[in-house]
């Protein structure tokens, strides 16, 4: 079925709304918008609205840059996160991903992405000024650099050592190694190297 | 990355309502909506709105049950379609499949499902009375059941037969046979069956 022939105009545009998101092709939004056309008024309405409130009353936290309802995020906001740790990362995924280990109980830095000459990001599209700005101001112990294991990211934790070494703080990264559940057969050589090199002791 | 921790109530509503979609999980609703978070606001208001005006500004036509943006649909309205042959079908995406062939030049008729006893769906849920009503009134000349060519189909087929047999009409199905570009070979037994029993004359 091709779609050369809408029977309605406002069905046309839903549909050309939903085929505009990544991975929606028009077949699969043509089905979501039939989906929604057989839904009631309201539960319409709330979805309309749940979008539309994406813009205007989300808001990003003045402090981390992570997503927030209010001017300072949840986080930020906690009195009982220890507030002398401040880990750097590349999106508010990635404070979520590590929000749900429920290991880290400093506060996070969201960067709002990596540095990539390729795709024309440099250090001046990022929150790096703000960051430097924080660490000068004093009262941080430790950054610690949470960004992918990619040339970009080996970049961007080089970059940010560079601005950073002068401040009297511990620098650290994410431990790398092999992953649990991994098999050390199908490890790749880098990886695995890394692994050697920064073996632990032995804890029973 | 599961989804406990949540930075904004806002954020959790929209990925909520996309997640609702047949076929989209809580990872990809994630992913749509931060797509959506890095467009403009007006780009965001527009789809907000595309999917607001679905209940409302959309109609299904009087005439034939169709969507339309206005109270008759464009098909029905216009004076060029032949007004005495009548195509039933079971929704709008069926309309729009046999719009795309530009081989019909009569109109529709949506039933808006087909009868299905374990969906709990009989003929007084579809469209079926209106049905019969325009075939009392006159003025049709044929109409086609083009209707899924599954067990649902059928008995849909048999019972609008019993109920249009006694008016002064032709009543014709689709054609059914081997479909093109298929091999034989791998051509079901029943599908084969029927298109030994229906074949035509050989046209050069």
């Amino acid at each position: 079925m091709s779609f050369s022939e809408f029977p309605s105009r406002l069905l046309e545009n839903a549909v050309n709304e939903f085929a505009s998101l990544p991975g929606i092709g028009r077949k699969t939004a043509f089905r979501l918008v039939m989906n929604l056309l057989k839904r009631d008024a309201e539960e319409v309405k709330r979805f309309g609205e749940s979008i539309m409130k994406l813009h205007g009353e989300i808001h990003y936290c003045k402090v981390c840059n992570n997503i927030s309802d209010t001017e300072i995020c949840t986080i930020c906001n906690d009195e009982k996160r220890e507030r002398t740790v401040l880990c750097v990362v590349e999106s508010i995924q990635d404070v979520m991903a590590i929000e749900n280990t429920r290991q880290f109980r400093g506060l996070y830095h969201v960067l709002g992405g990596i540095i990539s000459p390729i795709d024309g990001i440099g250090p001046s599209d990022l929150k790096i000024d703000n960051l430097e700005e924080k660490v000068k101001e004093g009262g941080i112990r430790e950054v610690i650099f949470a960004l992918s294991t990619t040339m970009e990211g080996d970049t961007t934790n080089y970059y940010l050592y560079k601005r950073l070494h002068k401040y009297d703080i511990l620098l650290t990264t994410l431990a790398r190694g092999v992953a649990i559940g991994d098999e050390l057969e199908y490890t790749d050589e880098i990886t695995l190297g890394r692994a050697i090199n920064n073996r632990n002791a032995y804890q029973q």
